[in-house]
């Protein structure tokens, strides 16, 4: 089965979500949608809590969150210890996220990059695999933060 | 009272983090320096935990947060409801992070920002106000995600 890829924004990166979404499918990608459906102003957070919920429920198993900067929606998506969100905004830092961080969100700011350097940083966040050995053990840290009490 | 600025490190970031510092030390800052205190491996999670916390217990206003790429110890700060730790590489974002999402924590990546780069990002992310407005709504909805539950 293919991985599944959530993709969310807010209103700002509505135009981005649709390119990029269309692009991955044309790549054979399976996408889910989480929206939002059309331009009409929306609260950031709300959307990057969609995708970290999707990655907890094996909804999905990774994700592409998208706002202006790409910063509001990491923050909102790296509240919960299942996601781990990288902002990035070049290649290098793209492979690295999942070399040594097992990353399985990305965030991009549609205000900030271009979207030949937006594609370029997903085709390395979707084809580099994880670095494991030492990196191990500090992605384990991620997922159980010291003050995180899960949901009852 | 000046701001306490609360800054932590892993071992790859460990030099950036005494040159920054320093710096802001000479430009009349108070520092709260949370380790580590010498160049022997740690896992950053560690250290981003400890800038969230300094922030949630009043410790320091601000936090910056420093690994090889940034990514780690931004995920890891970014796990607690009180923290809006920002990565950026470049000023813009980094203005961007304090006018729409109030960010209290700029990350930064010492393997991929050049010192002169690092100092600006900072300098502007201790300058600007936050926005408030419309982003005030987004900002409260980052402090109380859904699927967190505060510790006992």
């Amino acid at each position: 089965m293919a991985e599944i890829i959530a993709i969310a924004s807010d209103h700002a990166a509505f135009d981005l979500k649709a390119t990029l979404a269309a692009w991955l499918r044309d790549e054979g990608h399976q996408i889910l949608d989480l929206g939002p459906d059309d331009t009409a102003s929306v609260d950031y957070p709300d959307y990057g809590y969609r995708i970290a919920e999707a990655i907890a429920a094996g909804e999905a198993v990774k994700g592409i969150a998208l706002c202006g900067s790409g910063i509001g929606i990491s923050i909102a998506v790296n509240r919960h210890p299942a996601a781990r969100c990288a902002l990035v905004n070049e290649v290098l830092s793209a492979k690295l996220s999942r070399e040594h961080n097992d990353a399985n969100v990305i965030a991009l700011g549609a205000r900030l990059i271009g979207i030949e350097q937006a594609k370029a940083c997903i085709a390395a966040f979707l084809s580099t695999p994880f670095g494991g050995a030492r990196h191990a053990r500090r992605v384990d840290k991620l997922s159980h933060p010291r003050f995180h009490k899960e949901p009852a």
